[in-house]
């Protein structure tokens, strides 16, 4: 079996998926429907010439969603994919935490 | 004149407007427009249960591309209100510096 | 034997430790040494009135610098202890993910 | 007189300075002092080989407290090096404008 295959088992994206966000993936799709209305917001406050610092404070409240959405990902990717890679062992789980950590790093230089 | 009014004046926020972001609002909204798409396809790509890996991916790079649409907002601000207060001089454009420097805050701690 | 005393065994602070970053120590200290050295030169030129700009670039090197070290501690931390935990089982797998889900958290948001 | 004799004139950075942060130079030598002091900590806790966890949350607050000197910093030299210039107007003002900007870019983006 090659790790290819593993990972589509230990973590795939199909119908017997078992991603972590699956279980809030309502509330995960709510948080993002509410972003893209805050990023459509502040479409229409540019379109009105709406006063920069106004504009910069809610594209600040916007980035600060999006990060938390993706902290909220990141902390189901390690507690159900990194978690039964780990259980599992071998290099998958080496490989999931490298991915994992270069996630972290995007998301810590973004 | 109050406060107020002369900021009406320097930075009004109606058809006579001074806001740097005017001379790019095209640019401004286009690359907001797409960045809405980018939250519309992070949502799509919940939807479909796709790897969290790269629904992380994408959310990095959609808040990388807000935090480019605030600098450039806050460099046209500081270029034409702040400048525009600062030539006038007097409590307003100390006010305008400070209203920056918070915003500038909030995105650094974004 | 309670979830304390099974983190010490597993993660232990002392001699007998599986810390992941023991492997690199030498390269952290030498790192967080240049880091200090790095400060210490922003006071230099702090004290000797240079250009702010120059020592705004000097802080965002520095912070940069810090960064970095904590992404390849959060890195080897979740490659030793929360991969040790995670093939243990049991609830302190899942703590450490949260405690790590914490940290990164602090790290995406300073 | 070219750009860069009235930019020494405007903000030097010899004796006669303006630069902002002169009045403020006690404190802000005194907090970076203090970050010097975070920084050494954290060798000390690596090279006693403390928790991971520990060691990243005194990392978090290190990078916190060098953003603050960095918002402080800037704030000032808007406040008196930027405003002095846009007093002056002419291209030293823009000049100074755009250098703002870039560092502001990367503070955000480190």
């Amino acid at each position: 079996m090659t790790i290819a295959e593993i990972e589509t088992e230990v973590c795939p994206a199909d119908g017997g998926s078992t991603h972590g966000y699956i279980n809030d993936k309502e509330r995960v799709l709510k948080r993002l429907s509410r972003i893209e209305g805050q990023v459509r917001g502040i479409s229409r406050m540019v379109e009105d010439e709406r006063y920069c610092i106004d504009v910069l404070t809610r594209i600040s409240a916007a980035t600060k969603a999006l990060e938390t959405v993706a902290l909220g990902l990141l902390d189901d990717h390690l507690a159900h994919c990194v978690l039964d890679a780990a259980a599992t062992g071998g290099p998958l789980a080496h490989q999931k935490i490298a991915e994992a950590s270069e996630a972290i790093a995007r998301l810590v230089r973004s």
